[in-house]
C-alpha cells in the first residue's frame, strides 16, 4: 500500500498521541509528511518538536493554525496580529510549507459580517510583511458556511481567492474537501487557484450522512458522500501535485480508536478512495 | 404591537397544534398570514384545511413543501414528479402564493452532486407546465450548504437564480435568512432576484451560536447573529414588500414551549428585530 503523496494532519490522532508519539507512529507506518497543531507543538516544546520532526525526516505540509483576526476592540485585534507573527516564526522553525489560517468569525456580540471580513483582511495585511520575510506562505482556509459565525467568515474559494489576490504575493488557500465540496462553483474555483499558483494545501476527509455534530463528526475517506477522486482530478488538472493531507475531527469515532488502526485506515482509504496514480 | 407584514410558517408551532388550532391561535394573536405544511394539511384533510383558512381570512404566503426530485431510478424520479403535481394542486386549493421547493440532495448511494442537480432541473421542468396552468409560482429555496447531501443540492442564491432563469416564467426563490445569511454574494443575489421579480418569499429566524443540531436548532429572531434588519433592507430595496415569514425548527426550545408564548414572542421579535417601518 503506497504512502507517497499522503500527509497526516496530527489533529486526526490528537486524542491518542502527543506530537512525538504521533510522528513516531507515522514513521512506523511509512508516512513521510505531517501537519502539526500549535497546541501539540506547545505541549512538547518548539525545539523538541523541531528535533522529532527532523529526526524522522518528516515533511511538514502545513502548520495549524493561525488566524482568528476579528476581535471586539483594537487591543484584541493587535493581540491576534502578534500571536499570528509568533505562529509564523514557529512554522518557519518547523520547516512548514505554509501556515494555515482559520481566519475567525464574528467578534463577541457582533452581527456585522462585512465588518468581520474587513478585520480579517486588515489582520492579514498586518502580518504579511513578517510572513514574507520568513518565507512562510499564508494559506487562507475557506471554512464551511456553518462556521461563518464562530470560526471563519471566509466560506467559499472564490471569496478567499479574491482576498488572496488583493493581498498579493505570499498568500494562497488551503482547500479542504469538507469545507468546499458542496460549492456549485467548485471546479471554477480550483482551476482559478491552480492557475494562479495559490493552492498551498489539499486536505481530505469525508462528509457523513447524517452529520451528527457541526464540528467533531468528520468522516474517514470513503465513509461519506464526497467524490474524492473527482475532487483530486480537479486539483491535479491544475498541475498541483502536493500531498493529500488527512484531517479528521471525530470525537465519537476515530478519536476513540487505536491510533495505529486510524493510520492503517488512512493509508487504506487514501489508496482506495483518493489517490489517482 | 404590529402584526401586518408578519406570516407564521406553521412548522414553528407544529409540536403544539394541528392546522386548525394553529390557524385559530394565529387569528387570536392578530396574525393574518400563514404557511402550512403538507403533513399538517393531510392530517386535517385538504377540504377542511381550506375551510379553516378561509373562515379566518388567512393569507397563505406559501405552501411547504414540494421538491425532493433526485432519486436512484427513473420510477423514483417519476414518483417525485407526480407527487409535486399533487402538491401544486393542494397549494392552488389553499390559495397559496407559491409552492416552496426543497429540491432534494443526493440519491441514496450516490456521490454525484452535478448529477443530482440535473435531476432537480429535469424534475422542475417536468412539473412546470402543471404549475403554470394552475397559476402556482414555484419557489426554489436554496438551503444552507450543510444540507447539500441530504436535503437540497441548490445552496446559494446565485445558483438558484441561474436555475430559475433557465426554467423561465413561473419560477423564483424563497429567501430564508438561515440558509443564505453567510453568503459573501448575498447583497448581489438579493438585488438580482428582486430586479427579476423572482423573490417569492422571505423567511426569518436566527442562527444560534453555538448551533447544537444541524436541523432542529434554529433560533428565534434576535437570539442569534443574523443582522435581520440589514437583511430586510436588502430585500425591500428591490421593491419586495411581502411578509416576513417566521419558520423555526427547534426541537429542544421553541417546540417545547406553550404555543401562545411562541406566537407572542414571534410578534415581539418581529417588531424589535425585523420590521423596518
Amino acid at each position: 500500500m503506497r504512502t507517497d503523496g499522503l500527509s497526516i494532519n496530527l489533529a486526526t490522532v490528537r486524542q491518542q498521541w502527543n506530537l512525538r508519539e504521533a510522528v513516531e507512529a507515522c514513521a512506523r507506518h511509512g508516512i513521510t509528511a505531517v501537519d502539526p497543531w500549535r497546541d501539540q507543538v506547545a505541549a512538547l516544546g518548539l525545539d523538541e518538536s523541531v528535533r522529532v520532526i527532523e529526526d524522522h525526516g518528516m515533511r511538514v505540509t502545513g502548520y495549524c493554525r493561525g488566524g482568528m483576526f476579528p476581535a471586539a476592540d483594537a487591543a484584541g485585534r493587535q493581540a491576534a496580529i502578534d500571536d499570528n507573527k509568533r505562529a509564523i516564526d514557529e512554522a518557519a522553525a518547523l520547516g512548514a510549507e505554509c501556515l494555515v489560517l482559520v481566519v475567525g468569525g464574528l467578534p463577541a456580540g457582533s452581527r456585522d459580517l462585512p465588518g468581520a471580513r474587513r478585520m480579517v483582511e486588515d489582520g492579514m495585511a498586518a502580518i504579511l510583511p513578517h510572513a514574507r520575510a520568513a518565507g512562510m506562505p499564508l494559506a487562507i482556509e475557506p471554512l464551511h458556511p456553518m462556521y461563518a459565525a464562530d470560526r471563519a467568515c471566509f466560506n467559499t474559494l472564490a471569496q478567499s481567492l479574491d482576498l488572496a489576490d488583493r493581498l498579493g504575493e505570499g498568500v494562497g488557500v488551503a482547500i479542504d474537501v469538507y469545507h468546499v465540496w458542496w460549492d456549485p462553483e467548485l471546479a471554477h474555483g480550483i482551476a482559478r487557484a491552480g492557475a494562479a499558483g495559490q493552492i498551498l494545501a489539499h486536505h481530505i476527509c469525508d462528509w457523513r450522512v447524517p452529520t451528527r455534530d457541526l464540528l467533531l463528526d468528520r468522516g474517514m475517506m470513503g465513509d461519506g458522500v464526497i467524490d474524492l477522486k473527482a475532487f483530486r482530478r480537479l486539483i491535479e488538472a491544475t498541475g498541483f501535485t502536493g500531498p493529500q493531507e488527512v484531517e479528521i475531527f471525530s470525537a465519537e469515532d476515530w478519536w476513540k480508536r487505536d491510533g495505529d488502526e486510524v493510520l492503517r485506515t488512512c493509508i487504506e482509504r487514501y489508496n482506495a478512495a483518493c489517490r489517482l496514480s
